[in-house]
């Protein structure tokens, strides 16, 4: 049996080119020796549980590098980062304000905290893709909160950009929330490249959020499973911080992960400005060119309009099938066998390409003379539904998910389960957005779009039954 | 400014040799090209939070080769692996019954999980160090318990062998455990190369234990960050542990540490017997020259009645300064500046040298000829005190964990704290073991320890004030 490691050298060799993460796209220059890098905290190399030599060091470059107060590297990924702050900024019990296109480590956080949710919802965009939390959107969900005399919204979490590149007005949001004394705290896990070139959008650091984690192996050329949390103002109590992050964290950090962030901010001070520029360019050229497509549609920024989308990255191509005879995944298969073009995930009726500072004018051509090729052996064919974001409708909540995770389950069968609460999430992945958490109830609709949405080939999971045929439910409800 | 890459290359210059984990001690075939083997969750190369293919297929057949009934592998330390068993086999508010001295990922699960903890305490042996734990003990806390009415014990969690490689009773342990109906989790960190070879201990998972688990990165050829969780009976919910692996761990695990430990089984296989016998063979005639030392005195198994170690794991070198005129953090910086060892950890009266399978002979001989160069420039001075093991002592429980520690605080100085309950955990590093926890109240004997530690140049942690003059006590009480 051929070992992993065997299996990646093999897979690298094969030489198919990679517009997913991690961002490095395996172009960096070599980490030699990755095992004699690999040591523990003795002397004069720090501890990144409370660091005060080399790694605060780091730290603080990074800081200084990206306007914050206080930058921390992570090396349980943006999972950590979510995880700390969110238990960090709210006690045990209080009430937090989330969009519900959030990372399920967000969920986490709130069923490990035993926090109560109200959800804030992004419109869907007319190409059936989850969009931006409009600032109206918050500030209504704080006068409804006042209103309804629910308790008090401790801190707001958006995820902004989306897993698509979609940008939400964090300025606006930022207001809103700093107005009613509370705090923002967002993922910007996919916009880590954000803030540095005016060709692609701000961080919301700069944007007025307390709290950022970003994922460094997400969009910039460093390893998987390293991030960085940033706090960005004098309203976060950083210890407490600190204390999360050793509570999530392992507390032998890999040195081999640390020493590949280590090159992050000397890479984006000496490279960083010709880098963005030349990655911009590219992307001018490849938008402008697959404008030709007849059939398969390259998404512009002209087809969002501003309620669906404040800012779109451009780095995260999506091209959308809805108007031709094949579906996402067919074009995702058909890039990667054909062509030898590995994309970053397909769902429904597009396909994603993952793209980043490390990607070469080739890597470019390749892909929209690929795009060209399949588009002219296609057929129009219009999808006028938006069936996927129809399936992410508000719940009935019945009671706190933390509660209902720790219920003792009934699995029943999906069909059974109506009026049922859920034990379990249900999330379609990708994106990892839960279409039902714990707590909330099983409705028909619900029972619909899941078993539509497996018709369909798409994959339900969170589910203790990967099948998708029987479900947990809370049996004390 | 230099990076951490260059830092660390340039230490792997200078040719110190290693006796601290990680256990590859720098001296594994190259891993060659990790940002080469470092992808993501793309076809064919599974996913670690529900493996069904290639990963699965690793997890299998260390399940094989470890006797156990599911292995997973964990790329955010033992830590997660802690968090995991533990969040599984209690619910909220549940009791554990815990080792005194055990890791701070244990203490930080009660304290997420708002458990309530009984301790039981290891023995101090007579050179100083934190013993085995007895099976009467056990046995007397699951009596005391069901005399005094409290919240039965739910669960058992131990620390086998400690982080000088004492072993405990694990099997008579267990049976007393099931005989209660319950389960038992051993933290087995320090332990991942045991029961593979008749010259080291068996592991806890041929002794009974329910949940193991080991850190691979400590004494087995593995990157630093990686570790195994094994279920090793039916009475473990398999799911559950699986649901907090994946709350506990990024939802992006490193591919780089993945293929690290994809290395270990055939490794094992290969090379184990050989390596374990080379191991063996050079430890016991280390042993066996070490006592010519005069002064410095490398314990020996009869060093240890049996009531303080049930079994010793030789691959710990524990040399101590108890009779001679230099103390443990003299004993390891000579060691260090004068003949290039880098040794594990040192504390008081004693150093730690840590030995794997790759050690050599060349490096067990120059760790010898440097013990006999030091020992003869030394005089000779008992220490007759255990002040060390004196420190800790049971403290006054005043409430869990986690009411303590989510309580409003006040920073006090620590001489004025005394009566006060602690809001913060205080533990003496190394080896990482809390002197005093949230919701314990403050002694006047727990303030003379701190104070005399710090005396002796002992680091205290987890106070917020890394001085350790302020202590954050809780204020409600």
């Amino acid at each position: 049996m051929l070992t992993l490691e065997q299996r990646l050298a093999m897979y690298d060799r094969e030489e198919i080119y990679p517009f997913h993460m991690p961002g490095h796209k395996r172009k960096t220059e070599l980490l030699a020796d990755a095992y004699h890098l690999d040591i523990t905290e003795i002397d004069g190399f720090d501890n990144l549980h409370h660091a005060s030599g080399i790694l605060s060091d780091m730290q603080n470059e990074m800081a200084g590098l990206r306007g914050t107060k206080r930058t921390y590297f992570l090396i349980n990924g943006s999972t950590s980062g979510i995880l700390s702050a969110i238990s960090a900024m709210l006690h045990p019990g209080e009430h937090l304000l989330m969009a519900r296109n959030s990372h399920k480590a967000a969920y986490h956080a709130v069923q490990l905290r035993k926090l109560t949710v109200s959800y804030v919802y992004p419109v869907i965009t007319k190409w059936d893709l989850q969009g931006a939390i409009s600032a109206e959107t918050v500030k209504e969900a704080f006068v409804r909160n006042e209103q309804e005399k629910k308790a008090p919204i401790q801190a707001v979490y958006l995820t902004s950009p989306t897993y698509d590149g979609v940008v939400s007005d964090i300025e606006a949001i930022a207001k809103i929330v700093h107005d009613y004394g509370k705090v923002l705290i967002v993922d910007e896990a996919h916009g880590a490249h954000f803030g540095f070139h005016e060709a692609f959008p701000q961080s919301a650091i700069q944007q007025g959020a307390d709290v950022v984690i970003q994922s460094v192996h997400k969009t910039l050329p460093s390893f998987t499973q390293t991030a960085l949390l940033h706090i960005c103002s004098d309203r976060v109590d950083v210890k407490r911080v600190e204390e999360f992050l050793g509570i999530y964290q392992s507390s032998s950090p890999s040195y081999v992960l640390m020493a590949g962030m280590s090159r992050l901010a000397p890479f984006l001070t000496n490279e960083g400005a010709l880098r963005f520029r030349m990655l911009s360019d590219q992307l001018q050229l490849f938008y402008e060119k697959a404008k030709c497509l007849k059939h398969l549609h390259v998404l512009q920024e002209e087809d969002f309009s501003s309620d669906e989308c404040f800012q779109k990255d451009s780095s995260k191509i999506l091209i959308s099938t809805r108007r031709c005879n094949i579906d996402g995944k067919e074009l995702y298969e058909r890039l990667l066998k054909d062509y030898k073009l590995q994309l970053e995930m397909y769902s429904g009726e597009y396909a994603v390409a993952l793209c980043s500072l490390m990607d070469t004018e080739d890597g470019f051509e390749r892909l929209l003379q690929a795009l060209l090729e399949i588009d002219d052996t296609l057929e129009w064919k219009e999808t006028a539904d938006s069936f996927v974001g129809s399936c992410y409708i508000p719940r009935e909540y019945v009671c706190e998910i933390a509660k209902a995770a720790e219920a003792k389950k009934e699995s029943v069968l999906l069909e059974k389960a109506v009026g049922a609460v859920s034990g379990e999430y249900v999330y379609l992945y990708p994106p990892g957005i839960p279409l039902l958490t714990p707590g909330e109830r099983i409705d028909e609709a619900f029972v619909r779009s899941a078993t539509e949405l497996k018709q369909r080939g798409m994959q339900l999971e969170g589910m203790r039954d990967f099948t998708g045929e029987q479900i947990e439910i809370a049996a004390c409800f």
